[in-house]
């Protein structure tokens, strides 16, 4: 790590402009989530291997600035040299530099890493104090990292229509009659899963979303794909061509956006014939003139295609296929039903397992019972027991971990119709492990599952018609009564939200208080958002709604057809984690009225496996409450039977039976 | 009204520059809510009465924005000439103007009664067509309107420690500190609320407001108050110079805003010797040189005054006086909490007589009982009726009206130590009238009360110790199942927004959802706000707090000691309307746990008057509602029981007479 942050102090001082300070973000060259092994420059300076952080380094200082579901984490994996500053709680990186960084400093970032609406922010703070936000011509980490991975040639796939609903051509003409209305003579996407969703392409760039590593450019007369050619079989090529779409090299983007800047990008292409076809409306034709912006949505776009444009021939909003991804055509909300209901099956064939190792490997009293289940926990703090543990290779091996339990889990999903892979690094966590909200765990560090300990495990997988996202906190022992008042405390919110109506017109920033208020009650909380959209077969997480304790910067209200995830959590730190998580689809209300004549809106749950009701206090649920548990188990049971064996379905029928108060 | 609009349309025309349209804005100099006779130039010019509106006035349109609480209202009130704009459903002032007055139009409005905020939102949204805001150099209105109120001359009173708890010394310390941390050295106070509270003076200026027409420039050597001299007799303007206080002519305010902004006001006041008591630290001292700016608040101060000062030398953001006034200090919070156990006494001995009155003359069922109640009234569709009415002098005397029954609650409270007077005009309607939420009833037009329809009493009073304001529907015939249906709906959001506990710094647009969600479950909602802060003997309505389901531009977290309403309710449209209202004071939660050690906050209710629990179906209340309906009647009686007489105490204990599902 020393070496690492004195060759970049070198490349530092020796680049020109001299930089007073490097910013290294989490993001590749698309503002992705998740990044590719080649992209993870972030975690290969600091150390720090969370999804979201921003590495700081001066002359004689490097700060990691994270969010609060990492903070614990990024404790546990930032060397000495490394100062965590924490979001929400510390200055954040612009204010803490205008503050702490010299007058006129200069300080780098290399701008494919980095958004518009991020750089530009940091620009105004930095002016303050006459500071210089500095483009790095090359990207300084990738100078200093020798074995940094090369990149992705994994093969592009088309996504069949059966799963995708709507057609490529149907977007694209959607996506004009948009530019049209703006104003726009084209777009540049930059966000992976946009444009996989537009042209209908998946890929495997990057671990757990299905993406290819490639940016689009749509005009009204033409479409671009910019991708290692590499990657497209002549097949592919052909499928993709038949939509009008031309594949370019990938690095053309660069020159490409010079080109549409100064609307020499069309000629040329033979394409422009189509034109016609895609605007039946006549609307395009008679605005041609005066479609001379360029659609560039400042929170994904890099800050290096932007300065290719023109600043006065921009349209500087969201892109229109962040709300038309959104929002799910029929055939995707039956595929994510479906997805669902397979995963949901594997979740709890997993659970059935568990219970079944727990007690048998560990003497846990089980799923069911409360009994104090430790009768065979080994407890190994002397010598003696050590040489115990060596002697006993059958006991050993039949050891449950964090890593071999998940990757059971896993084992279950793969056995199910069109698994294509996880959708993000499964959570497995035991005890204290569990209170760090987006715990990875290793397999030479993890720990034994521990029937004294409440489990948590948040995963989900991706398959051809959809991605899942789900998570579960148990025990196998006997729970304590705190432990029981926080699960039970969180149930109440995750219902309270899950059960909501609201009109529309509501964001989900209104929402999430519906998630805490339960938990405020006893002075609890939890430091993470409550819900995010989810993918067709697409990204885990997906705007641009959110359900929020922070008002979004986009105000962007809930809709009928998106999907979001309840995710309430509580997390005792050093000790234990809870949170439960659905994924909701949202659906027109069929409320007795409909005042304002705004239209109402409900939630569909779609996710099943049932909730532990060991660890609920009944007696603190309302009748209402109980009648939604009820009502979630029996069609649990009813919805999850087919897909499960005799033994699987018994279990099944006693964890959904009903409760009373 | 024809003749003022054609006389206001003659001087726009003869205005230099001519004017395209004319702005009439609702407020005062000083941006009051509620203002002064000689001061309601909107409703002079349209006819609408209500607290909040905008005219506009073209050559050939006149229309009237107003928000949801007063859309029926003003249906009702304006005249053809008149179109209503729906605040949230139609376009805004400024981009109905935008978009639909000609290029370079010309849009007059008096400085003096526009906030800095508003002309210069309004002068970003003219630009886009080149229009200009133009400050007219007088009011037009004044010019044409003939019989316009003299300015009041009533007398200034000193407002006693013993109520306001703090001392003008206390407060102008307090304040000059803010001054100089923010590098200020003068603050222009505008809002008449922020003058009178402190000043400790109050008055009578604007009917229900104990405020004073008046101006104030704290400086951190000098005091001035901006008044009318006749208003200030020598024993009180004694009082206010012993606090270092000047007193000037209202009129003198301009010029000395001019010379506040060239640094010449402090000069020859002889005051400045008193500097170093109010700056103890020494801080104000220290940083003097730097100390150049001229605290503005946007949001109050008028554009009139605003462009009398240098740009560049301006602080533009809320007042520190609305923050130091909502917290208020233990001596305002007992006296708020004597107050309401007063009001709540009135409340009840009118509910008491009214209960009386509606079985004699009525022969309702009453208060209690479900049985019909109509057997004896008057229906009178014919001349015969009529005539028997005629010949029934005595039952034409008993006849209860809207007015006649809210005199009757207002005598109730004028027998209570300290009352004097209301604080806002009383809401007393029935049925229909109760769905217009803020409904005055006039003598001429107001509504007989009816056994078979809603009763909703909205009212408030200003005692010296506090200011009241408090809202109870109830029924005393037989209501429906719907209203009940709705009544219970909006009491369950009244009790789960008065139960929650959350983190410091949420604000209150976050909470506002809970009073709404029971009603959003059947398609139900309800078009106003749900809480505002309430005065010390001053404003009914006080910011900077709010709970509300639009987010605030100025985002004030809720904190302990302020006051906040906590106010939900239903209107059907002609048909009946529903609010419950009780004011709250906002204090730390005593919760077990303090996660994120960001402290809790919790509500105590100071209002008391009893739920009518034959509007409450309680089947539709969950286990915990209920202990909170019980508990808060339990002390209700507790509380109110030592203000009654034995009629009065026997229906309070049947009224709060604890319930079950």
């Amino acid at each position: 790590m020393a070496e690492i942050l004195s060759a970049l102090r070198s490349l530092m001082a020796s680049h020109s402009p001299p930089l007073h300070a490097l910013i290294v973000p989490s993001e590749d060259y698309h503002q992705s989530e998740y990044v590719s092994d080649r992209d993870k420059r972030r975690e290969f300076v600091s150390g720090f291997t969370g999804s979201a952080g921003l590495a700081l380094i001066t002359k004689d200082e490097a700060r990691l600035w994270t969010d609060g579901r990492y903070f614990l984490q990024a404790m546990q994996q930032l060397s000495d040299q490394w100062q965590l500053m924490r979001i929400g709680e510390d200055p954040s990186v612009d204010s803490w530099i205008s503050d702490n960084l010299p007058r006129e400093a200069a300080i780098g970032v290399d701008p494919w890493c980095v958004s518009v609406d991020t750089a530009q922010r940091w620009e105004r703070a930095f002016a303050k104090n006459q500071q210089k936000l500095i483009q790095t011509s090359s990207n300084l980490v990738d100078e200093v990292w020798k074995n940094q991975p090369p990149a992705e040639t994994n093969p592009v796939i088309v996504h069949p229509l059966e799963f995708a609903g709507r057609s490529v051509a149907e977007k694209l003409k959607d996506l004009r009659e948009k530019l049209a209305i703006e104003r726009a003579r084209g777009i540049i996407i930059t966000a992976l899963d946009e444009v996989a969703w537009l042209y209908n392409i998946r890929g495997s760039d990057v671990s757990y979303c299905p993406v290819v590593h490639a940016f689009a450019i749509v005009t009204l007369n033409s479409a671009f794909l910019y991708v290692d050619k590499r990657k497209v079989s002549s097949k592919v090529s052909s499928s993709i061509q038949e939509n009008g779409i031309e594949v370019r090299e990938y690095g053309a983007v660069s020159s490409d956006v010079a080109l549409l800047a100064s609307n020499q990008l069309d000629k040329d292409t033979g394409l422009s014939s189509g034109r016609n076809d895609v605007c039946e409306t006549g609307t395009c034709e008679a605005e041609e003139n005066n479609n001379d912006l360029i659609w560039v949505d400042p929170a994904s776009c890099c800050y290096a295609l932007f300065s290719k444009l023109h600043a006065k021939k921009m349209l500087l909003q969201q892109s229109p296929l962040a709300l038309a991804k959104a929002l799910k055509n029929p055939v995707e909300l039956d595929g994510l039903r479906n997805a669902h209901i397979r995963d949901g099956a594997a979740v709890v064939q997993y659970l059935v397992w568990l219970d079944k190792q727990m007690q048998e490997i560990y003497g846990a009293s089980g799923y069911f019972l409360e009994g104090k289940g430790a009768s065979k926990k080994r407890s190994c703090t002397d010598s003696w027991c050590f040489f115990m543990l060596l002697n006993e290779p059958s006991r050993e091996t039949m050891k449950l971990t964090e890593v071999t339990a998940s990757d059971k889990l896993e084992g279950f999903r793969a056995t199910k119709e069109h698994f294509r892979g996880l959708s993000f690094p499964t959570i497995s966590s035991v005890g204290p492990n569990a209170a760090v909200i987006h715990y990875s765990p290793q397999p030479e560090t993890c720990a034994e599952l521990d029937p004294d300990s409440i489990y948590l495990f948040d995963s989900g997988a991706q398959y051809l018609d959809g991605t899942t996202d789900i998570t579960r906190t148990v025990h196998f022992g006997k729970p304590s009564e705190h432990e029981k008042a926080c699960y039970t405390s969180v149930l109440k919110g995750h219902i309270a939200l899950g059960n909501a109506r609201f009109p529309n017109g509501t964001n989900g920033h209104a929402l999430d208080i519906l998630a805490r208020i339960p938990l405020w009650r006893y002075g609890l909380d939890y430091r993470h958002g409550t819900g995010h959209g989810i993918g067709s077969y697409l990204n885990v997480h997906e705007g641009p709604h959110l359900i929020s304790f922070r008002p979004q910067a986009r105000n962007v209200p809930l809709q009928a057809s998106m999907t979001v995830t309840d995710e309430p959590g509580y997390y005792a730190v050093g000790n234990f984690g809870i949170r439960l998580e659905n994924v909701l689809v949202i659906k027109e209300a069929d409320t007795e009225f409909n005042f304002g004549d705004k239209g109402y809106l409900s939630f569909e749950h779609i996710t099943w496996a049932p909730y532990q009701i060991k660890l609920i206090d009944l007696s603190l649920l309302t009748p209402e409450e109980i009648e939604w548990l009820n009502t979630y188990h029996s069609k649990c049971r009813e919805i999850l039977a087919p897909s499960m064996d005799k033994n699987e379905l018994d279990w099944l029928k006693k964890a959904t039976e009903p409760v009373s108060a």
